[in-house]
């Protein structure tokens, strides 16, 4: 592995990268930081689109081949809650959604025309060490572990909850494949908001310190078909959620230790 | 009037302008040439979607208050063929609808998370003087003012035809409004493409040199729904669909004489 730093929002920079790396195959993940409560309607979200076309009239000019980009769920219409890639409608409400779905449909036009394989894959719900510390299942790790209350909604919306590491695993099998088109990156699994918190209060013994409370006003259900990555791909999830779940406590844990140690 | 020359695909020309000119109210109908055939797949309209991005950036920057874009009907999915703007399904199929209906997407995000005034004129089916040669309206009249057969698919797609003085005036109605989102730029009448080539058959007398085809393979109706441009900002067109083929046909005649005039 080969590390190079450049500001990919400063079309210089990203062009040069570019240029001096000439890829032939491009796992593009840069976007703005999935900042809870943020970047949903972040104005970053824009300047991403921008810089990302700019990085693909770059890659295409130096010999590109093969091009995979992260999407995200949120590009299809929630009302219809099951999201298979070419038979929901998409019609994104937030300008993260806005955004990735307006970038795909361009690079796809773009790419079919210059005889680029693009693959663009949908993002469902990620969890997993690193993540924001206010996010779902890190603030739940992160008040389970040091013994206090945990507030949640009612929990009763279904989510498609997967491990960060599969994700990655997924990224990386669909950027060897030659397959097209979107493919969503998902368990295909539902579990409720409210299963997913108490699987961590068993996991730390410490269910008391749920408190579940209003009913959501979000979505009730929003869960991906993963025919298509593991039929077309031959990619399998290797963390069940409680597994993945296990592992993300330890994460924390150790995180809560080294917080202890060096204070 | 003042002109100011500019190459807006040039980022700083374009940012350039902005800062000399430093509108309040803009106006934005720059994108490429719609040339048929061409322009639906053209890979232009993504450099126009990064340079509009990067042109409303600047008019914001540089106190930018209101603002109207130009967008396409073929931002609408045609299978459904009435459009109206908050209700009916935006899919669009061609690159020219997708990266208006993106940029659009983008537009309203960003207008309204910096309070600037921001309404998207959905232009249908133009005509009139100064078009490209071989649109329908244009070839149809130059072929009937020479004589020439005039080959035609079947014509009974039904369309919704608006004279492009009409055009023009319902945009400045929308500049000096305050009225946002977006407006259908249209006549609001359905006329067939058959009824059309028939009035100007009628109106050079030369009706015999249509030849009617084959069934078109387009979808068979896409028409506006004018209320919002009607009743919200008052613009009434003043050319009905004939007045404006005669309006146009002298044009061409005019067009013609000054090229034999010239040979």
């Amino acid at each position: 592995v080969q590390w190079h730093a450049a500001d990919l929002l400063d079309e210089n920079q990203a062009r040069r990268l570019m240029q001096i790396v000439a890829p032939s195959h491009w796992l593009h993940l840069a976007w703005c930081p999935t900042i809870p409560g943020q970047f949903w309607s972040n104005l970053e979200n824009i300047h991403w689109v921008r810089a990302s076309l700019g990085l693909f009239e770059a890659f295409e000019q130096n010999g590109g081949q093969r091009a995979v980009f992260a999407g995200t769920c949120a590009e299809y219409d929630w009302d219809f809650g099951f999201c298979r890639e070419n038979h929901t409608l998409l019609r994104p409400t937030t300008l993260y959604g806005i955004a990735k779905h307006s970038l795909h449909g361009l690079l796809r036009e773009w790419a079919a025309q210059k005889a680029i394989s693009l693959a663009w894959g949908r993002v469902f719900f990620l969890y997993g060490p690193g993540e924001h510390p206010n996010k779902l299942v890190a603030s739940l790790c992160r008040a389970l572990i040091k013994g206090e209350i945990a507030h949640c909604s009612e929990g009763t919306q279904r989510r498609d909850f997967l491990h960060v590491f599969d994700a990655a695993t997924a990224f990386v099998a669909l950027l060897e494949s030659e397959a097209q088109g979107a493919f969503n990156v998902a368990s295909g699994q539902a579990n409720s908001v409210r299963e997913l918190a108490q699987m961590l209060g068993e996991l730390t013994g410490r269910g008391d310190l749920l408190k579940f409370g209003l009913p959501s006003p979000e979505a009730p259900f929003v869960v991906a078909d993963v025919a298509r990555l593991r039929d077309e791909i031959g990619w399998m999830p290797r963390y069940a959620l409680e597994a993945g779940l296990r592992q993300t406590l330890n994460w924390w844990r150790e995180m809560n230790q080294h917080d202890e140690t060096t204070h």
